[in-house]
């Protein structure tokens, strides 16, 4: 069955201090879908405008996923422009023009209401919530959410803690939403809060997947020129859920999730050598074995 | 044949934001080599004053430790204050008094001489290189260093660099080092410097190991309540060292030193659940096991 996947879809301009690209593929959903994509089919459910391009409509295509829950509506695609300071890890939003996402309402065809991996992208809690309104079945919800959320729709966001499975967020996130600067701690009281499971990003440190009793730590892939890290998040979570998906699992495990996890860090890791999703367009099935082998090499030690 | 530990002993006063403790056991070597002693014989290598107490000296002849290398010489035993702020990952010196570590000269007897593994605990690169003329066969030496080496005797920590396989040090002191934020090229920067291989610590993110073509990510053990990290270092290089030794390898393979990054960080993991060496005293196999299982389990995703 395929991942269903909701999120935003956006044209980007992005500033490094090496280079400006305009009018890029960009948003959580389309990182996240493209990802999944390499694992499974995928549902997408998300809004463009009308000058949205045919060419990115056809890459999706291309890449196994379904378009039947994407509305194309007249007037502007969602745009959002960045800039990267020299530290990459730190960048400021030039604009953001929310355009048709504005009045975006996400609205599942019948076929994707029963499913069995969700991942909403890192849009409003409300939309979050909205879409699993509409599901009839589902078997394992992964969330994506992000720092404004956790500012501005905080009551919104708390509801949907209660109704999903997986919660994906950075460590500024995890310890705001938790004002407590131990991850670890944070971590668990997010547990409070609903979900099963908690994967914090940490960026050049991994990732920690944390179960009530259990418990993960995944490195990150050793990067020593990052080219531009946006989407990297989704791509997270987008490689996250389709390699879920792929198992075909009634029951998600603990180690089933500890390898989605090593999944998603291997696409974020590809993500961020090109613009865009210029380097997930080239990347090759044997380019992802070799990938894996070297996160077993890195972080097994013991055989 | 007993790993060769050389270091700072120390007398401690600790100030945590909950409590005060003074006269603990403290010191670079105190900490190895207690560490070590866990996996293989210690011979020790220090200085302390006719004030060092008996128990202390006790402590180290019934773990297997060697004290024919340890001069006890008229006058008072290195001190060192510290208070830790709420955040337990920054503390201020309160004092140091050298006191008879002043004019100590790292003497190796004779025995001491032909040598396995060595570690050069974290004192001035002066003396960690005097150590190294004294030695006249080894297989592989370790050395710790620290930010006060870097800034103020870089010619000798530069001379040191040439002349051991392992550096150990901090995520802000590759940095320091080598003036690079990334802390892949930092290492691989060092790697330049002499050194075969780089332990990069980064506190609750774990440790890098990196080679000129390996590569090592190590997570750490997820700590809820940090009670005293004074010594946390020294024992993850005394841990690592005594592991080595246990071995009896003519040659050390980067999967030895994956399972000795592991073993230093099971060790340091215990030693900040208390004060001083307090944790390390009642540490039992059956523990080490059971923690070495949980960093198992917590690392490996493919089995």
């Amino acid at each position: 069955m395929p991942v269903l996947i909701v999120g935003s879809i956006a044209l980007d301009d992005i500033k490094t201090q090496t280079e400006k690209r305009l009018d890029l593929l960009g948003g959580s959903a389309s990182y996240a879908s493209v990802a999944a994509s390499f694992f499974d089919q995928v549902n997408l459910v998300g809004i463009v405008g009308s000058d949205f391009p045919k060419a990115h409509l056809d890459l999706f295509r291309q890449r196994r996923i379904d378009l039947t829950g994407l509305q194309i509506v007249d007037g502007k695609t969602f745009r959002w422009g960045g800039e990267y300071e020299a530290d990459m890890n730190k960048r400021q939003t030039l604009y953001t023009e929310l355009n048709v996402f504005e009045t975006f309402t996400p609205s599942l065809p019948p076929a994707y209401r029963a499913t069995s991996i969700i991942l909403l992208g890192n849009i409003g809690p409300n939309l979050q919530n909205h879409v699993l309104d509409q599901v009839e079945h589902r078997e394992f919800v992964v969330a994506d959410t992000m720092d404004l959320w956790i500012t501005t729709t905080r009551p919104e966001l708390l509801k949907l803690l209660n109704r999903i499975d997986l919660l994906v967020l950075n460590d500024g996130e995890a310890r705001q939403l938790t004002e407590d600067d131990n991850l670890v701690r944070a971590a668990r009281k997010i547990l409070d809060l609903g979900p099963k499971y908690v994967a914090v990003k940490k960026g050049e440190h991994g990732c920690l997947l944390i179960s009530r009793d259990q418990f993960f730590s995944c490195g990150a892939f050793p990067i020593e020129k990052l080219f531009d890290p946006t989407g990297a998040g989704d791509t997270f979570a987008g490689g996250l859920a389709g390699y879920l998906a792929s198992l075909r699992r009634p029951v998600i495990e603990f180690s089933d999730l500890k390898r989605a996890i090593v999944h998603g860090s291997m696409l974020a890791s590809f993500c961020v050598e090109s613009f865009s999703l210029d380097r997930l367009k080239t990347l090759t099935p044997t380019e992802l074995d070799e990938r894996y082998r070297f996160f077993r090499a890195m972080s097994h030690f013991d055989n």
